[in-house]
């Protein structure tokens, strides 16, 4: 018999509804099979004793490399995708966005190459598309063929926005396609409302930015999409998701019924828009869209995804230093590059405040973090569970390894974390993608350009 | 002891509070007294024994003398206000429409030369506003100071809707002043790509209307303007509320506790999407914006209406002879002028299907009616109710006088009524308007051009 | 002409539905009319510039001279109508408390010997029933014919208490004969659990009365109560509504066109559980049932008023004297007499606490003191309203005028009141009963025993 | 290398997460090993091509052999669980009923005798307790010791029901050791109401059954039940959930983060409440309590499913013949033994009405039928699952194969079955119980009394 290339021995294997404890072996980049004492069987063996594997981390929300308003994301596919690994996440889906003019194809392009030669994690695209012409709208079968069946749409940002209309069709099209689209939904007009008026009043520090965007904005659009969705029976895919009102519009959608599906990250689990205060402009730091918000709707937001209002904890990576890139907007907060970085520490994250507080129990965190994202995103059963046939992408998780989140501990390039001083308890020590150990005891040693390009299948509304 | 004009004797006195028998007396334009005897101190008396005298119906949605789109509708400002006297009510307040370009007071300028003269009761106007140009926002003050504080705003309709940056300003410019801004909700956008695809497929006929306007598309307006009216605290009035969709979102944002008002008319809590299919084309003669829906909206409507989530019953009159005028459709229903008569009917047919079906008791009903039109749109006290040093505006109204509704028994200036064949048991049998006989079983007897203009005062929220 | 025997002049005459200014009146012991300028006819005049005209208050929950446990509540028909009237209240209704064994019959005639030659004011009786033996279930068509319409059960208390069978059937009989049911709703066994756990662990402070009877019992109680009249189709009354958590049941049964209404009670508007942590045992001056809530609730009872959940705002005046009465209790919470005194405050208090602080408007305060009281309990529209022909019950109400509650101002004979330093701006400066001027700048002025008995109608659904 | 004992090919493995195809290795009673090509491995093999595996079904709602008002339910162990194994379940828990004055302990005791030496399953006992004397309340903690750990409680019933401080006091005792509480909730005073009420009409015919016990009963004890478990923080599970009033109640504590959780069975999901009018006294078949509701409670009862609000679907598994039992209720329906047999259709019921019709997905349809069981009721991972470690418990199942469902096809010993002609696709092929083939092709050919008792773990709330 020929043996497994590797075998984990006496880990606890976690899946989003099983846990249990067994032996894991693996044969080339696949799950090759799960049995209680397969250590024979094995050409290497890894203990995994006292330990948990979870399926790799997916990271559906993701803007490496994004040039925007003439700076660029710090974070390349190399420095990005080292970070994720080093977190235990092992896919990401990026953000291709379309730049005016630009087909959809040229668009995708131009993102392959800059993952190309570079990603160390298997990766896809998303597109996000800010021109909708008719020839363009014509492309979005041909691309969900070719693998990319996910596409984004703005109702807020100048020159990103789109028009109710637009989202109407680009839904239908996706819809009878086998594609989904993702929003991001905040009144614009509010918003545009707002920020004039703040600024006038010469309101021009962090802690406005938030006041621009109130959880009303965000509120209204998410419903309003929601029922454009309703209108040609479209899935619909939020992302970001920050506050308890707008939830409040995904809980009434769910109950009514409606393919609505959302996404939340680490920074509105777990900050407030009390950061913004911080003194010397450091509340630049969290200037993102939308904004931080109060506390209740942290509390709100774990109750939506131990309820299942909330399907996916993805990062919204986009990362931009604060030295040369957020003190850009020291004159007004509206020049605040919009972004923050979190590849790296949302898997440590989302374990420490989600299981060891007893929020969620552990299935539930892997469907938020690995299989609910690989199912919606067309990526499951490749990824995103640990099932034979599956690809070996697996995190060995150490539930009583401590850490404090600091900048010096991540591999992301930026020059600070909004987690700064953060104790976890409970850390990835070592992380396999497709059979291969990419990082052990938080070293990354793997090689660039390793990661492959998935061509995604349809999505699954959950 | 000077005598009263009038004393109307021994009828039972109905106020949106109070039912009780007393004589009423009125000295000039105004009520004087109420007292248990006062037909010795009348110059003349009126008998109203076994009938109840009712505030003068106040419609506060009606179209006269209206041009669109190359026609005007039928009723001018005196056949209009005959037909609505005889129908038992005393005041209106007609919808004066900005043509773009024009200014605010050249608009009711021009309202008013249709008015003056012809009208034989009291009016008032709404401004609807097509073009808010700065110069424009900034007569809104101005006109609120002079007796129009309401204004109203589409979503729809390309030539007539307004962004939402756009209602924002007007719902704070309104709110700051004391004016407020009526509504009609319906998605632009979702209508427009709905219009499209039934002609596309060669749908064309009348009930393909109501599938172009979904209630859906009404629910979703109607959601996102009160988010509009709440993030700068201006109270809404929305106008002819169809849907419970729609008025689900009402509900809910008065348990909010957010000055959110609504309106239906009669051929919402009435007719049904079903009419639509009368052969022949018949169907035309129930095309306005929104449509009629299903009998389930008919009965959420009733219910919204003693449950305090609607506060107005109006008539959108808007008449258009089916013969030169609707059949203009008969292409496409898209090209049916929208619009139908109601002025006349209305109070008889609310209280034969509200009063006499016992979905709603006297009192809700002069309410509906009277005060809360009266209340909301600056009326009051001067209309909207019987109280000593108020209007002498009074119906007297039989409960046993049984009538079927049909265009003959009706003075509307139009060629059909949506009601035809409608069997009521209910109806006024004399029409008070400050304090001057104007119709008498079913007859006018006042004198054209009688009717004054109404400077109105501040709304009052209800 | 024949003079009336007093015109009231220059008020601001205020109802459920309007306001106006007019003369008033009285002839006899009636308001025989309104009218702008009624001074000639007047053999005596009262000036009410600048004042309000309400219809006197109507307090549908009292306990005067009341029995329970050995001891009596301290004021008896004199001294609280006393009390009443000078606090602007004209009209009580009593709990006649059936005792085991008695006949209803019985138990009315006890409690007529309480009240005649003494209550100084009109008055009726609720008939509580705790024994509904089938001789006492089928004298209920009897008493609602004799004018005792409205029955009081209990969900609570041994020997108070009856069971959901017992409700049914009582529902069910009120009903068919033109009945109502008044609930105290709070569940008993939760209460029971509660106290003994509390007890076992040596917790007898005040302050615990207030954690035995949670609003969970409340709610449980009231959404119980609520299925089980819409069971048998029958109108419920829930008395002294305390918590947001019932309150949200009595919210989503009228939502639901059930025919249910509350009532609550100026303590449960103005006094938070806060006061059981008064020291020194003073904490048990509020122990009544259900207890304070923590300011939350009384947040949303206001809501709940302003948006018509609630219907009526009485006092549940149950008076002990803390010397003596309330001290009973220093070993236990649960052997402090249950109640508080409230009958004179009541009409200021929600002045002041409603009208001047803008939650509602003077039309909604003459409503739940006096309206919806005397519609609900078929007084209506003998009284609660300012109608030619209802009895002249009238308090001059001067909303300049400002007091210090206290028990020095007050004249309910009891040695403290829970409102103790409250100030308020708004109180009444004279009231009128069936015509005569019994209180004058806060001075009893009346005949001991002038009251009379008010046989009542059939109950009205609000 | 030692070889699997058996090895099944080329099938899809299901689980409540995860869909894959593979082999899966058994090694004596339990699931040794999940692979891709384990063949070589096995000493026997089953292909299972183009066929699903599922974990077997648990049905933790069934009444074998048990006596009920001088009759006995028809199945025993033996035949009860050769139908459920034929069906397709490998786990049953049936209630194990204490008689008045019992102990627990001989409870069980008695049970056990039955199914001792009969049982082809391995099965369990809940506890249905009817007297909760305090010999029996401090029995508790031991019996979730020995591995019982769920205990039934009725609501109604005469001689069964428990008061609410029972129920109390018994949620608290169940929690504090781990333990939870079952109810089978319906108000009883309600249902004694209208039995009698029906029966004085003579309304004695099976239909009355239905309208004796409403879903207002239904819903008032649920939502009654739900708030005494609030009281002391217990968990509670519903027993045969009915109807959408009552799932109304479920889903609102769930959204209020209560841990509740819901059962209902095939004949809720599948059966209206028109069957109660087969002619000739065939509606006594379908009469159950809670009895079979109005097909919009079917809609909802599915959507609960999908929505998570509903957890498990068992049967309620209760056979009475209909010739000499059900029939002993000829002349009143209360006198009908209440109850149906369906412990055999139910897996491919819920296939074809679930996946067929694709209401739920397969990982749903898993959960609801084998994990969610499981888990709840401390059986997991054991039982519940198709993992590493755990009992081989399997069923293969043809989503092609087609059959009617009728009396001869299914081999539960009853005259009737209520699903008699409905056509199904999709049918176990094949039963695995601990590793051993027991049902090949519809044939039973395991061994009686190979069945084993399982001793039970603490709940897990779901």
């Amino acid at each position: 018999m020929k043996k497994f290339d590797l075998v984990i021995t006496k880990g606890t294997i976690v899946t989003a509804s099983d846990i249990f404890q067994a032996d894991l072996a693996i044969q080339g980049d696949k799950i090759a099979a799960i049995g209680p004492s397969l250590a024979p069987f094995g050409n290497r063996l890894m203990d995994a004793g006292g330990k948990y594997l979870f399926p790799g981390g997916i990271d559906v929300h993701t803007h490496l490399d994004m040039p925007s308003g003439g700076i660029v994301t710090s974070d390349d596919f190399y420095t990005g995708t080292v970070a994720a690994a080093c977190g235990g996440t092992t896919t990401i889906i990026d953000f291709a966005n379309q730049s005016p003019g630009e087909s959809l194809e040229e668009t995708v392009d131009i993102w392959h190459r800059k993952a190309e030669g570079k990603a160390v994690i298997d990766y896809s695209f998303h597109i996000t598309v800010c021109d909708m012409r008719d020839s363009v709208f014509n492309e979005i079968p041909d691309m969900i063929r070719r693998g990319y069946p996910s596409f984004k749409l703005f109702t807020t940002y100048d020159g990103l926005r789109v028009e109710d209309g637009v989202l109407i069709r680009a839904l239908k099209q996706t819809r009878e396609h086998g594609g989904i689209v993702c929003v991001h939904a905040e009144n614009h007009h509010m918003i545009q409302y707002l920020v004039k008026e703040l600024l006038t009043e010469g309101k021009t520090a962090p802690q406005y930015h938030a006041l621009s965007r109130p959880a009303l904005a965000e509120q209204e659009a998410v419903a309003r999409v929601i029922r454009l969705g309703q209108l040609v029976e479209a899935p619909i895919y939020i992302v970001h998701l920050s506050s308890r009102e707008a939830l409040g519009e995904i809980s009434r959608a769910r109950r009514e019924g409606l393919p609505v599906m959302a996404e939340t990250c680490p920074q509105y689990l777990l900050l407030s828009d009390k950061y913004y205060l911080e003194p010397d402009f450091q509340g630049a730091k969290y200037v993102m869209s939308p904004p931080l918000r109060p506390w209740e709707s942290q509390e709100e937001l774990w109750k939506g995804i131990a309820g299942g209002a909330i399907q996916v904890v993805a990062t919204d990576h986009c990362p931009y230093n604060y030295k040369g890139q957020k003190d850009l907007g020291r004159e007004a907060f509206n020049r605040i590059p919009n972004g923050s970085p979190g590849i790296e520490a949302r898997m440590s994250l989302i374990y420490n405040y989600g299981i060891n507080e007893q929020i969620i129990d552990l299935c539930k965190y892997v469907e938020i973090t690995a299989t609910n994202p690989a199912k919606i995103f067309g990526l499951y059963p490749q990824k995103g569970t640990l099932g034979v046939g599956s690809d070996a992408d697996i995190i060995i998780f150490d539930p009583n390894l401590e850490k404090t989140i600091s900048k010096d501990l991540l591999h992301e390039r930026v020059d600070y974390t909004p987690y700064q001083g953060m104790e976890v308890k409970g850390y990835p020590v070592a992380t396999i993608a497709r059979g291969e150990l990419i990082v052990e005891e938080g070293r990354f040693i793997g090689k660039q350009g390793r990661g492959n390009f998935l061509r995604r299948s349809h999505p699954v509304v959950l």
